[in-house]
């Protein structure tokens, strides 16, 4: 049997999202007798875990984008359409796009998740993210523009305010994030800013829970703490942002202290991104569909979710759902794909388990937490970790030279070589 | 004496533009007893010639962009301030932007060239252009976006609409944007688009002069027609381009022939970018200011102008004003950097001659045209060359080996890696 897309008589499944999760499960279903469509508004899979060092300019945009079509061009049985969907209509199992409407035999919804504001308007509207390209490149942009703005003021107040940076959240991303800035502090802005006083520049983390990396061990933690404020990060924990005024640059946090700023970075949580057409009813915590062990969608047995928007409770470990991670898409994006060629051949499915591999993050040159298959890892040894098996995961050789070189250049130089403006400037008032 | 531009009581000139002229002009002045200010738009100096490989996916921005504060750390008579110039004031001798004015002693206009559509609105609306980075990310989306419109499509006229490409202007940039589309088609859509019959994509290349690479020798000229003709573009001289109509795609030419087509990238024809306050009697062909021998603008003895915004015609080889090119750009500023130091020195400046190094254009894989230094080569050893020279002309080590990286790339796997869409799609209608 030759898999072809087109002339094969097989189940048709469509996949909406080509993140973490729809990738490992087209992986799995590549020549085996089953069409698949993916449906991406975008054409290209990020390495979310990088998107921050394209935000501090230590990598371009195509050094962790990969083409979605150069990943599927192997595989005969599976299709690629750009296109944003609009609804699904399970009664007649329709997927509705902007490009047109596609029918499915088998649909998996793996769209990932979006940022969480928690209802605030207004740190919604003034608050940058990074959970795309766009907004990485626009974050990049933001921090340059920043300094160049402390530049040309003379008043003390709006120096500090173009230089007070204060990010939101103390997972991986924030701690990242966080750090990558501290080290712009130490690095980028005494060789290219000489006019301006370095020590001005101020980066905050804020994080609501008792202490930052809590996915983490305590010592990780402590030790990720450690790092940061070694680098210059106030790091302020128990603590949370209540409002944020754009006219005077004022950021009110849970303890009464204002932080008077023109950058606020949120990382403090995801919601999942959810479509219309799936009954309410399916839509549980987090904005997540609620799954079987199966990762079908409660009542809709041939719709499944996988990755962030699923939202499992079967799981004896994790009886509250699983942490909305990399690791957990890839792993459901696997099993689903076993268990889809299982359902079509009447065998029964395996019912998902995680397996918790572990956690690292970076805080800056030689300073990182690792802990992977129960090793935990502070510091060089921790760092280089942490830098392998960050290189393992890109997809494709190319952007594993390139982002390599690229690491070993700023390495090399203390510099983020790509620290060009490419977006207009948007004012924040 | 230590130049240092704060304490420094030397003349002040301002420099309006970071290019190719620009740059030059700094590298003279640097540690001399002038304190410089360069003012800018963008935070980074681009390397123009490679931005087609942005637009065709073989190169990402931060390969071709290098930070301007970059250049200008070692120098510490010289700063850097992103801004976009409103108006100079010749009286006063103020250059006013949007972070405030700025007084000078000097004045350099630098600003270069914007793409001339001759006044055809239409044409202007709908066609892409190739003079800066969003420019060409905007063209690189916008070529992958049409084949996934032609998947999408069921009508025949629709198919050929999204995928005929029409450039019109037989200068390198347009000899070579039609080379690297022709190669698309041969590599980039058979490989990533097995669905669409890649023979449906057309590439055309719409010169009205008699021969594309105009400023080349006749021999280079039909050289490179023949190389483009291999490549399967369809190239028409003596031919102009008459009205887009966007309803229909319809773009008539002056042969009576009509090609229906999405896609129009304009490298026809470029003029001078000037700023409100220099007087129109200053103003001339092609939207240039008219300077003397000196590159000073007639009547206003401390402002300059250089590269493709001066107009001169004192050259005896050139009594029509020079070629708008990098080389003309770069020799006038050096000499206009070591003529200001005899200036201030009160010693007699010289006038500017060109020395014609020559040109070079590739086509595509193993096709070039090159003559430097009188030296003619066409083929495998002029493509060698013209990479070679590109690569020396970067600014930048990294910048150079990120470059060559992508060639050494591009040129194993037959393919362009950074097919991916960074910007939302703009309908044409």
């Amino acid at each position: 049997m030759k898999a072809d897309y087109h002339s094969m008589k097989a189940p048709h499944l469509i996949i909406i999202g080509g993140g973490f999760a729809g990738l490992e499960l087209i992986k799995q279903l590549r020549n085996k007798f089953i069409k698949v469509t993916v449906l991406d508004k975008n054409n290209f899979f990020n390495f979310q875990p990088l998107m921050y060092q394209v935000a501090s300019g230590g990598l371009g945009p195509d050094a962790i984008a990969y083409p979605l079509r150069k990943i599927i061009a192997p595989m005969p049985n599976i299709a690629f359409r750009m296109a944003e969907v609009l609804r699904i209509e399970t009664e007649t199992q329709t997927v509705e796009t902007n490009i047109g409407n596609f029918a499915y035999d088998y649909l998996c919804i793996a769209t990932g998740a979006q940022t969480n504001f928690f209802g605030n308007a207004a740190l919604e509207k003034y608050s940058m993210q990074l959970k795309s390209i766009p907004d990485a490149l626009d974050l990049r942009s933001d921090i340059l523009q920043e300094f160049e703005k402390a530049l040309n003021e003379s008043q003390g107040s709006q120096i500090e305010r173009a230089l007070n940076f204060v990010v939101v959240g103390g997972g991986p991303t924030g701690v990242e994030t966080a750090g990558a800035l501290a080290e712009m502090k130490k690095n980028v802005l005494p060789a290219d800013y000489k006019e301006i006083d370095a020590q001005k520049m101020q980066v905050h983390l804020i994080e609501a829970a008792p202490r930052v990396l809590a996915a983490m061990s305590e010592i990780s933690s402590a030790k990720a703490k450690q790092f940061l404020e070694k680098l210059g990060v106030h790091v302020q924990v128990n603590t949370a942002v209540q409002q944020y005024n754009p006219e005077t640059g004022d950021l009110s946090l849970s303890n009464g202290q204002v932080i008077k700023t023109d950058t606020i970075i949120w990382s403090a949580g995801v919601k999942g991104k959810t479509i219309a057409g799936i009954p309410d009813t399916s839509v549980t915590k987090g904005n997540r569909y609620q799954v079987n062990e199966y990762n079908q969608i409660e009542g809709i047995n041939n719709v499944f979710a996988i990755g962030d928007i699923a939202y499992m409770t079967t799981d004896k470990a994790y009886p509250n759902g699983h942490p909305m991670v990399a690791t957990v898409a890839q792993q459901q994006g696997v099993l689903l794909g076993k268990n889809l060629l299982k359902l079509i051949n009447n065998q029964p499915m395996k019912p998902f388990t995680y397996l918790n591999l572990g956690s690292m993050a970076t805080v800056g040159r030689h300073k990182a937490v690792f802990e992977i298959f129960g090793v935990k890892m502070q510091g060089y040894i921790a760092w280089l970790g942490w830098m392998f098996l960050h290189l393992m995961l890109l997809v494709g050789f190319r952007n594993r030279i390139v982002v390599l070189l690229n690491w070993v250049w700023n390495y090399i130089s203390y510099q983020r070589a790509i620290r060009i403006i490419t977006r207009p400037f948007i004012p924040k008032q």
